[in-house]
């Protein structure tokens, strides 16, 4: 069996992300010096904070970017302000999907040889609307919408979809959330990176790791499986 | 098979959106007369708009409150008060769980006759630390968690749980999410009534329908389904 992850894996995600990231510190601009606030960090420290009552996604997102934007500019900033934060939530919310190159052949061409699941962490309402309006619901055995990919989770889905570690393999572009916990189980994990990761999802593994590979694109993902058959 | 709701039907939840509501209301008092301004309902439409974009829970609750009242004061509110709109919504979330009275003899009484699965809709990593807090997640065969309760959403778990809509009972406070659906796809239903019911949570059922039953408490559940055996 084949996870593929969803997030910056299918489609576009983290740029979204970034964008949004980039026009709050635009708007913190009009109240602090950029060069001196530290803005990027503080809303890090917000978000990883708030991660444990919040969760993943774009409405945690909005409200920490609010919180750390009255603490940074000491409550000055104004309600108009803090209503493009909330419009930065909404138009993560809105973005159409925007599948990443070669991805749905791929899919395809690992499902026509293995049986293929979704694996995605956050917000369910969107992660659904996502996979949706992707169009590639029909590819996937299972869809799964999973609050934390950790080890605890990936034991869950192994024991429901009735597979074991050793015969599931995970394709995704987080080593923290699609590789580690699944390599650590006893799985494999092909990481297709995507040019950018959130501070918060990241992790080391070891490149040498035998059931472990990294490939350029989701293009090459079939080879590689092929090769492990 | 048994599915039992979970919100306002094995613990305490629309009580605190409720208390919630009147601290919103109090906060604007601070800016507009509450008598005039409609505020409960201006709130009420602006959760019913966003709904479709944030689905439901109290992260998206607290970006409706902000956004509206941004609106009703003419973005004079402070930056502290919409402070203290975000710990609103941080306050429903970190509330301890609170089991409603005889629902855990009731779902055992149940479990021993019947499989239960647990059925709720909602944010998932709010929901999924209530189940888990609750201390009854062992007694559901399956936890399901979906975006909404809808006819769809079941027709999709009854093929999940390999159950036909005749043999199965949803157990629940709501004749929207809980019942109606059910009863439509042909299974049963059981109302367990909660004190408080939200605006976008309401629907009407035949009280003579020949599959549905209200019940007064959640003890009264077991034996309303040996009448049905």
């Amino acid at each position: 069996m084949v996870g593929f992850d969803a997030d910056d894996t299918l489609w576009h995600s983290e740029t979204y992300f970034k964008e949004a990231h980039a026009e709050f510190e635009r708007i913190l601009g009009g109240y602090v010096d950029l060069a001196d606030a530290a803005v990027h960090d503080r809303l890090l420290a917000t978000e990883r904070e708030n991660i444990k009552l919040f969760g993943y996604g774009a409405k945690g997102m909005a409200l920490s970017m609010i919180e750390t934007s009255i603490a940074l500019t000491q409550s000055r900033i104004s309600a108009a302000d803090i209503h493009r934060l909330i419009d930065l939530g909404k138009s993560i919310l809105q973005h159409k999907v925007e599948l990443l190159p070669g991805v749905r052949e791929a899919v395809q061409a690992v499902a026509a040889m293995h049986r293929v699941v979704l694996i995605t962490k956050g917000d369910l309402f969107h992660q659904e609307r996502k996979v949706a309006d992707s169009g590639m619901a029909d590819l996937f055995h299972r869809i799964e919408i999973v609050s934390e990919k950790d080890e605890r989770s990936y034991a869950r889905l192994f024991e429901e979809f009735g597979v074991e570690a050793a015969q599931f393999v995970m394709v995704g572009n987080s080593l923290k959330s699609d590789i580690a916990p699944v390599l650590a189980l006893g799985g494999h994990g092909i990481h297709v990176p995507y040019p950018l990761v959130w501070a918060l999802d990241r992790a080391d593994i070891d490149p040498n790791h035998p059931r472990f590979a990294s490939v350029e694109k989701a293009a090459d993902v079939p080879a590689t499986l092929s090769r492990w058959d």
